[in-house]
């Protein structure tokens, strides 16, 4: 596919950093690592493979956009096989909408692989959801069909999708102790770190603290399902005085 | 998943000619065909499952509209290496049109499979598309990823697509003989029948006759394509007259 790989400085220990965090990402083992080095090439960098051809993501990101949807539909026709055509179409929107890839790419933190001249801190919100896309692309194109559909399942929709909040019929556990602090003027705080340890992915732990006081731990696969978690065990704690209020 | 049979008098001749229609098209044998039979499933005919939910071709149309998408965007980044994200995203949606769609359903004769309670007579155009999305749903389901390639890439990619004429680069030869005969006020006529003979998948045939003579005869996988290729070879056959027209 001619991907060079000159331009990464092959066999540095970028380049085993870079193989070593995808690994990590992916949860699996890249075979041809310049694919997905293709995938967090920005634009601005400039380069071109041997015929003069422009090199950058946004090839791997209009396969991987048009993939994820797919795999997503699969998804919602299974898990939903009540839904109508109508309903299944509104669900996968919210679920690859713009908001909600560019929160997956920066819990990943994908934006530390990309390659540009412009400086990070220019880059809108859309980088991350962009960069995510291409890199289901490049898994695409590595590893086929099957692998694709692992990644966006451990990916996407264990850590993000939840069907019941989509619909609007529960409302979020976070919003609830939100609104409770407000209204009792408590101050509070989600400490949010990584926290991956022995686990093959990426964790994340959450530390809520109410009053200054912490109240409620939870680790998860996404930074949202962790603060939801949080939130749920500092809901029930405190739901007798919510009930009060 | 729950696909009675009943509805369509299992076992019967109907049936057994079902089956043999499905694996004509298919260019294979179905495994469920119970998912091929929902395929056909107009919601006008009323189909309830047991829990009461409707049953009709539509969310098959929902997955196999998405899995279509997918493919062709897979075909477009292989075959144009040099085609950016705009280009291939213009390209795909030429391919995938409603118009593209219609034609291909129409030529596999889909709408003879469909059950409902509406004379097809009363069908709009666009029942030809949205069954053949809905048969690519069905083999996705029944198949998988690889079977929906394979039969995407013999039933569309290959009769149909031809990305020069789709980017406007090659006039197409049937209007170079059209705009032919109307300047010579010329009559002409395409004479398109079905004519699969012993191939495993649906060829047609066309007998082009200009001023009431055949001019040319042609085979292909699609009418299109047979039209083009009889086209083609008129207009060779013609060369001569049309430079001195």
């Amino acid at each position: 596919m001619g991907f060079p790989s000159n331009i990464f400085n092959s066999h540095s220990k970028q380049d085993g950093d870079f193989f070593l965090g995808m690994t990590k990402i992916l949860g699996f083992k890249p075979k041809n690592i310049e694919i997905y080095k293709r995938a967090f090439l920005h634009r601005s960098a400039n380069q071109k493979d041997k015929k003069g051809v422009p090199m950058n993501y946004e090839r791997l990101e209009f396969l991987g956009d048009s993939m994820l949807g797919t795999i997503i539909s699969k998804y919602l026709f299974d898990e939903v096989p009540e839904g109508d055509e109508g309903y299944l179409t509104k669900m996968r929107s919210k679920i690859v909408s713009r908001k909600h890839l560019n929160e997956l790419g920066k819990d990943l933190g994908l934006i530390s692989f990309v390659k540009s001249r412009i400086p990070k801190s220019h880059f809108g919100e859309n980088i991350h959801g962009n960069v995510f896309e291409a890199l289901v692309g490049a898994i695409y194109l590595d590893r086929g069909y099957k692998y694709c559909e692992k990644f966006i399942s451990e990916r996407v929709v264990e850590p993000y999708v939840d069907i019941e909040q989509l619909e609007g019929k529960v409302i979020s556990y976070k919003s609830l102790v939100i609104e409770w602090c407000q209204k009792q003027k408590k101050t509070f705080n989600f400490n949010v770190y990584e926290d991956t340890g022995n686990d093959e992915l990426k964790h994340f732990a959450v530390k809520l603290s109410i009053g200054g006081k912490i109240m409620a731990k939870a680790r998860a696969t996404s930074k949202k399902k962790a603060e939801e978690r949080a939130s749920k065990r500092a809901y029930y704690a405190l739901q007798d005085k919510m009930d009060k209020s």
